[in-house]
């Protein structure tokens, strides 16, 4: 059996999927340093200095506030297993695949879900959760602070928090696609438990999910077993948190945590509302050029679009997987297809954390325009660069 | 806050505990390659190979091999949660740590452990699961292949195998620590299912549990919901296996995998019969040495012992801890300590993969040596290289 390495392939590839996202030479550079032991107090400085800087893009004093070993799927399945008890009534917002996901996770442990199904592309109102807790007594309200498969941008969160602590229930959210694209003010919105992924706004492969938890969410967890022995907090804690005695619950993953601690030190180096304001900036543009290209978004609002995720409908006439893999094939650029119900009918577009920029955006949108004309579909193969290069003069004049 | 990018710190040490192993410069250039979408087919093609490599390491044929998105114990809760019904009843092994881990995430998935608690150190008779089997109807028997908490070798694989077979139950084993560093013949040996980790003697960094089951167990699982959604396999093989759609359940850590890719690449270039041979080779040399220095095996019978993990009681009159923290800060070598009810009591001493050379012995021998010395143990310190140098003479004439 013949393989190459895959260090000798031709893996430079723009990402511009619903992630992962372009990773920086310096995380691909540290992600490479040497493999040293989970127990090493070298490492424990790193384990503690990520935790630090993970705390400070959560907006958060949490002290349990830690990467999980596993992608951002299993900071969801650490927050069921260890929170949900059988029998737990748990309103799940369902108005995309991942609020599904959800949904089906906290069937699989035993819980009772309570969905609140939307139309896909839409977000939940304060009205609408105060309706589900009136009708029931809920142990958590579960639900997507950036939906993937929609790119819709859940609002009100501060007042769904206190709607869900005046009924005396556990504030769960999803942030994989939000953290470190855009605020995810945890202790402000009075989320109890979060989780998040690497290959989205923060620029590192995928395998990790950081996580965080408030005190009151780890009290109640405490208190049981979990239904999961790789996932259980009260075990990792005791590997993770200072004051603990390091002790080994199983061999944590080096190098991506190698990888997230030099993510984290670029975030804070830009800049938190620096680099929102790069997601805002450039999401705009490529909206304005999308839309002069004759695309259209799932999410009808525009102040519930996500700046990281472009979720579209093509101009009519147009077979999205055949044109995806052309430009894929001919510009090196990924871009995603719908999920779910969208799969077939849609793009999404992916501008997230490295991946978020003026040129990419450039690219983007002079390769889709090439595509369109060659299909008929516009005369002028730039008018949308042109146009996103207009909404970067405004802004910067 | 100040923090230090993780690659201008001193990383280099050598590794000789219970994992991680020295990973090989390839493994980590291989991990620093560009992040490409999960999707994309050159990384299809990535996954294709990387499965094929690993059924010849398992020696199976099981189209169901692949690496699970988590460390070891990852593997272990994806074969729990899949394969064990609630009220199955399921023989475990407890002769060390690893079987203890494995009876409490049965227990916490609903399973009745029925254990065969054996002296650590010992491993378990066929005898022993032929009684076992006879006293109840079980499901399953589950057992570590490479108890990582005390240097067992379980023997007698083959006869196991046969006697789990005709009670109609499966076979499911613990490889983390054998596999790649001696024989695990999956389907000779009649295994359903088992897994490993990557940083033991395939010296990838930690993050991924290569797993393998076959169409019996496959077959098992695909009758029900897994009480997992992360580790749900039914799902998990429509994204790694050809003949499905590559149907996206999460996004599988690509740049560990390409590190997986890279070091399956290695071995299969030296060969499982040449890395097995080198793994003796030096297992026998550190073993002389060892015990010219004075210290004792916590595994008495020779053939127990496993090659790649040396867990020794230290001569008398020294503190392993404080001693372990010297080896490790005056010439950065990493040894494990005791685990479990060895903690404090032993070490752990690890020649796994690319940790497993002669120089390395070599140096191995040399330093422990230099600190007896200096506790007044031995009047040479050279005394344990020297008798594991004649063991390499003698191999080599």
């Amino acid at each position: 059996m013949k393989v190459d390495p895959t260090y000798e392939r031709n893996l430079e590839i723009h990402l511009h999927g619903p992630g992962p996202s372009d990773v920086p030479a310096a995380v691909l550079r540290a992600i490479s340093a040497a493999t040293i032991g989970h127990l090493d107090s070298e490492f424990i400085k790193i384990m503690d200095e990520a935790q630090a800087m993970l705390r400070m893009l959560y907006q958060t004093e949490n002290r349990m506030t830690i990467p999980i070993s596993g992608t951002g799927s299993s900071g969801m399945e650490t927050l069921v297993a260890n929170l949900i008890n059988p029998q737990d009534k748990v309103i799940v917002v369902r108005n995309g695949v991942f609020g599904g996901r959800i949904a089906d996770t906290v069937s699989r442990f035993g819980g009772e879900v309570i969905p609140i199904d939307l139309e896909w592309g839409t977000v939940v109102t304060p009205e609408q959760i105060r309706k589900a807790f009136s009708r029931n007594r809920c142990h958590a309200l579960f639900l997507v602070h950036a939906e993937t498969s929609t790119g819709a941008h859940q609002q009100h969160m501060r007042e769904i928090g206190q709607i869900v602590h005046q009924n005396d229930a556990l504030f769960l959210v999803d942030t994989v696609t939000s953290l470190g694209g855009t605020e995810v003010k945890i202790d402000e919105w009075g989320i109890d438990a979060a989780y998040s992924g690497t290959q989205k706004c923060l620029s590192v492969p995928p395998g990790l999910s950081p996580i965080t938890l408030n005190e009151k969410a780890m009290q109640k967890l405490r208190a049981r077993k979990a239904r999961s022995w790789y996932f259980d907090l009260g075990m990792i804690e005791q590997y993770w948190n200072e004051g603990y005695q390091r002790k080994y619950h199983h061999t944590a993953p080096i190098n991506m945590i190698y990888a997230l601690h030099e993510a984290l030190r670029l975030v804070l180096q830009e800049g938190l509302d620096a680099r929102f304001q790069r997601h805002r900036k450039n999401a705009a543009a490529l909206q304005a050029g999308l839309e002069t290209l004759g695309f259209t978004y799932l999410v009808k609002k525009q102040n519930e679009r996500l700046p990281m995720l472009h979720a579209v409908y093509l101009p009519d006439g147009l077979e999205e997987g055949k044109l995806r893999q052309n430009i894929r094939a001919r510009y090196n650029i990924e871009i995603g297809g719908g999920l779910g119900e969208f799969s077939g009918k849609a793009w999404r577009i992916g501008l997230m954390g490295h991946s978020s920029t003026k040129d990419k955006v450039g690219r983007l949108l002079n390769c889709i325009g090439e595509e369109l004309k060659k299909h008929g579909i516009i005369d002028d193969a730039t008018i949308g660069f042109q146009t996103a290069q207009a909404i970067y003069q405004n802004s910067e004049s």
